[in-house]
């Protein structure tokens, strides 16, 4: 059992550990995934403002959809206006959800003036191919 | 405990999921992580090659190494020879004790030839600053 501060604190993080269940069950899973790199450059002047739209978005999307596997929002250090995001979702219907939801659809219409430019990078993990097993969030802390 | 069907499983996925430890024991060490994306453009008559030494190396990395947190390998959709790989070692000398394994010298040797371009990006993820909170492994499987 996950215990309540490992789930407030992986909610932060905007990222929920995974791991795959047996492949004998079901083994197809892995190909519908959807992963993808998001890559928005911010103007300076809405940095804050945007990095704080990006955590509630994050952390509410993982929170509350179970098709949501990851979404690992980074910044680089050199250049701290361009923000690269690791989203990944269980699955075209999942992603097309996500675009509906009140959190979703309230970063979007709240950020298009925060953001310089923005594009979405179709992403293949290197083995999906060859593992053919689901991808699942599992969220157990061990100590 | 995790069972030996997902320890083999998240190697093959070369990532291992994580979670923190509770805030009260370390509140620094978030802050120690080293995250980089690595971006690589492969030669398209070595791409089968290059990845999979690149599967190897992650999947080895995350094996060995209690320092490693997370190897992600992708490629981009629309460009197969672009990679990106996302890395999240547990701070600098977890980094540079990888830089001395035997996989990671193996892999650094024997692909040179294959790489057309490399630039490796270092990154913040979004929360570090606001967790302080340990960032380790966890690799517990449940269904």
């Amino acid at each position: 059992m996950m215990n309540k501060l490992a789930f407030v604190l992986i909610l932060a993080m905007g990222c929920v550990p995974v791991t795959f269940a047996s492949p004998d069950t079901e083994t197809s899973r892995t190909d519908d995934l959807v992963v993808r790199v998001a890559e928005i450059e911010v103007f300076p002047e809405w940095l804050d403002a945007y990095l704080a739209a990006a955590r509630t978005v994050g952390a509410e999307s993982v929170a509350k959809e179970p098709g949501v596997v990851c979404i690992f929002p980074m910044r680089q250090k050199e250049n701290p206006c361009s923000i690269r995001i690791v989203e990944i979702y269980r699955d075209e219907a999942a992603y097309k959800a996500h675009l509906q939801t009140p959190h979703f659809r309230a970063y979007k219409e709240g950020t298009p003036h925060m953001i310089k430019s923005l594009k979405l990078v179709p992403m293949s993990p290197l083995d999906a191919e060859g593992m053919k097993l689901i991808f699942r969030k599992n969220t157990v802390e061990r100590n």
